[in-house]
């Protein structure tokens, strides 16, 4: 199965694929908090790599791909990009989508760096990797070849944190929003990169948490593959989470992290990862009820191809 | 010495105090290309490390700081995390002021993993690290922690490359360029965080292909260290390097990379770490001449303090 999907070599495809067959559109954060002392925030017994591991095997059922917080892992130093290097080979092992979160981007030469760090064959290789573009097209158009691989990547537009406004928001002396913009490149970039579902391997973070900024996210990018976050711990809801869906059921993918890697905190009678686990599944179901109340019978459409498929 | 500079507790400030201590406002760029099979691009016999770590010990006597081009390091895997740990160790062997050139930058908690990886006391720590503010004012917040402890930022305003014209430049509906909107930001986040030297450790990077927008960055950010990349391989000359320097010779921070670390293609009689060193010394001083030629008795006054120090 890992072989067949790897040879569809289109990434947005392999992600609604999988999709598909865990019938899930829920992504696993893999965030490995630290606490204010610096000091690695895990359940009592656990080291940085068997947490990690053990939480995406006990959650690889539910959810159709990880996204890795490369940050949590850079703040551990060499031990925690070991770990980093052992959390992929598990996910790959349970067949699941890689992205790399690390908003990255630079010139030309440099992020050629990053997609051969992220995107390429090495320890760090993942299916997808985040980017940010204010240093502009640049930044993208290196990662090009990897997506002719089958890679994916996922641009920075509109982000779920607070300050998000204070540069998205600006508005151009034609009445345009930053972020509106950058959403139009971003599907300029995608147009030659569109699978058999109709989505471009060049994606888009769109967050949870500006459901009605996500709607018009998805009437200027219609073909874009919307990484979702703001889930769970900041905030954002089912419904809100599925605000830019489209009438097929594809088209988002929707990211919780702390939710799921800390739901031991508030579930002491489960061992951490079978906690995390049942915060996984707790978040496919009301992410699937939710596409139902929204979508009703286009959505059973899907389902049943699915079925049948 | 180094704990002297440690202990100053001012990053914009024991930058300074380097500058004039070393008479050069000149950067190594430790940036290891990749050749476009992926595989490191490194003079015949050399590791990846020796490589770097021969580099950074034959220019430490020519520059005040070097600059870690971290995705090419992270393009090699954990063969490369090691290499750039042991970077770091010669680096601070030699009292040289490191700097994490990641434009990283994200919501609160993982720009706070970011600022742990690269501002800590971690395998990775340096003394400051460069930003990337898309997101907004939560990803700098984080960071000012460690600058109250000594440690120093540069923030993306007005990049070296092509397309930073692309957003950097939009106008909004006042008329302000958006790199603009951003260096007011820098300024105001680098208000409580200003030196003895006069300037603060909130920097900017401001690209050395643009000499005229750095002028008026300079204006905009009066008190703000500017780290100025685009010297050499990108074309800038020593002239539009130190466009954006104060009256006192002060402000600017000049990074070259590929034309020191890359010397030896074009100097064949020299080993490539001493190819590397000359290359570094030309540029100092070749900046320093820059310098005098456009400050003349004043940057003299300057020379002559630091000579009675």
């Amino acid at each position: 199965v890992e072989q067949a999907v790897r040879t569809m070599n289109h990434f947005a495809d392999s992600l609604r694929k999988a999709q598909m067959a865990k019938n899930s559109i829920a992504i696993l954060g893999v965030d490995p908090q630290l606490t204010t002392s610096g000091s690695p925030d895990l359940p009592r017994g656990y080291t940085l790599k068997r947490y990690c591991c053990e939480t995406v095997e006990a959650c690889a059922e539910f959810v159709a791909a990880i996204k890795i917080q490369l940050a949590f892992f850079e703040a551990q130093g060499l031990n925690g990009m070991h770990a980093l290097s052992d959390v992929l080979k598990v996910a790959r092992r349970y067949k699941l989508i890689t992205i790399a979160d690390g908003k990255r981007g630079d010139i030309d030469t440099v992020s050629a760096a990053y997609a051969e760090a992220y995107l390429g064959d090495g320890d760090f290789g993942c299916d997808a990797v985040t980017l940010n573009i204010y240093m502009g097209g640049d930044v993208v158009k290196p990662f090009f070849r990897k997506i002719k691989a089958g890679k994916g990547l996922f641009v920075c537009v509109r982000t779920s944190n607070a300050s998000s406004v204070e540069f998205q928001d600006i508005r151009d002396d034609r009445g345009i929003l930053h972020w509106q913009k950058v959403a139009h490149s971003v599907k300029e970039w995608g147009t030659d990169y569109v699978g058999k579902c109709g989505l471009s391997s060049v994606g888009a973070v769109v967050g949870a948490t500006h459901p009605d900024d996500a709607e018009e996210a998805r009437d200027l990018m219609p073909n874009t593959m919307f990484l979702v976050p703001g889930y769970g711990a900041q905030g954002a809801g089912p419904k809100e989470a599925i605000a830019a869906i489209r009438d097929d059921g594809s088209g988002i993918a929707v990211n919780a992290s702390r939710s799921i890697m800390y739901a031991y905190r508030s579930a002491r009678e489960l061992r951490p990862p079978a906690a995390a686990a049942a915060a996984a599944k707790k978040m496919r179901d009301d992410l699937n009820q939710a596409i139902e109340v929204r979508l009703g019978a286009s959505f059973q459409t899907t389902k049943k191809h699915h079925r049948a498929a």
